[in-house]
């Protein structure tokens, strides 16, 4: 095996899974989706989907039981409101889920070292900042050294999108002939809808827009 | 809440509880026990009671029931025989858990910042050196930073063993009045017998050949 994706079943991860599909061919990419007890754990199947589409070669569903037990947010507790917008520089809104990427890239990073595996892909950008601070290219790089250290194996960390707007991204789903399969069997909004989701989350929001700017630079 | 003790119910991590309660008093320190799968699973009542006895302001049991997805080895698996002398600087033993320390931190920063703690303790050491990747210095300066960048909070971890012989941590706890609870009221072992253990695992003999060499000190 060669790459392993961290597979959210959003627009995101689903273009990273095509992006190593593309490089590796699927019989030497894994996907590997995290339960962590998100409301929108819908996700796993759009993920399973995406996966099967895809033809990787495996696909691990992992569970993280704990996390509920270390912190909350308005993810996991459906009784909070979904607060901040999605462009805030301010303080981070009440989605961020403390340490998600730290936890998934590691787990990613075990799975990958017991498949001989030495590149993992994550979809997260700073260039769409939603004030996520482990979306940051700054973390991104301490953790693959933390792994690298830790498993003592050259783990590579792929972040295609680190300085991509979500117009971008859509640019290169269509560039990569997935813009339909993007569009219409991902899901990204935090309440759980499917392709265009609900519309207001920021999570809605931010793929949206990003979708309506891309669509202006085909009119020009 | 000032500090978050990783306390595993061993030698090492006893000592680190009892550190942080004589720097910070027993109010100001919380401790976090993780089963993750470890056949030593007796780790978790010895760690209750050491909370309990040092009488910390809260204890918290984590399970991270996905390690046994991601990764196998000889704590996972009762089947392994127990491998790996625990002096090796060649091939690590197969009691790797993979990773097991970056999860740990990683989850006692994420708990630690909603108690408002920034400081962390854990009992890993490199001077005993057995092979495991994650005990190093090394490691734990590059968790550290992938940490605050994670959680863009200030955490910084202790790590007072770092450079102490199991002889050096005998001695300590005889300074520091709990030799008695160290040598009676932890487990070590990994085939789970408490105290002396069974001699014969790598941690035990580590543990005994620590408290032997620190024994023919007090006899010069």
């Amino acid at each position: 095996m060669k790459a392993v994706v961290v597979l959210s079943g959003g627009q995101d991860s689903a273009t990273c899974l095509a992006l190593a599909v593309k490089k590796y061919g699927a019989r030497e990419v894994a996907a590997i989706t995290f339960e962590y007890g998100q409301r929108h754990s819908i996700e796993t199947k759009f993920a399973r989907r995406l996966a099967k589409r895809f033809g990787v070669a495996a696909h691990k569903i992992v569970k993280f039981g704990f996390y509920k037990d270390i912190t909350t947010n308005a993810l996991f507790d459906p009784s909070m409101k979904i607060k901040g917008s999605s462009t805030s520089t301010q303080s981070p809104p009440n989605t961020v889920v403390e340490g998600r990427n730290a936890f998934f890239l590691m787990a990613a990073a075990v799975w990958a070292k017991s498949l001989g595996a030495t590149v993992l892909y994550t979809g997260v950008s700073q260039a769409d900042y939603s004030g996520y601070p482990d979306c940051r290219e700054v973390f991104v790089k301490a953790q693959e050294k933390a792994i690298r250290l830790a498993l003592d194996f050259p783990i590579r960390i792929e972040t295609p999108f680190m300085k991509m707007t979500k117009a971008d991204e859509w640019a290169l789903a269509a560039k990569l002939g997935i813009f339909d399969i993007i569009a219409n069997e991902t899901v990204t909004c935090y309440n759980g809808i499917p392709g265009k989701g609900c519309g207001k989350c920021p999570a809605c929001r931010l793929r949206n827009r990003g979708l309506k700017e891309y669509e202006g630079t085909l009119r020009r």
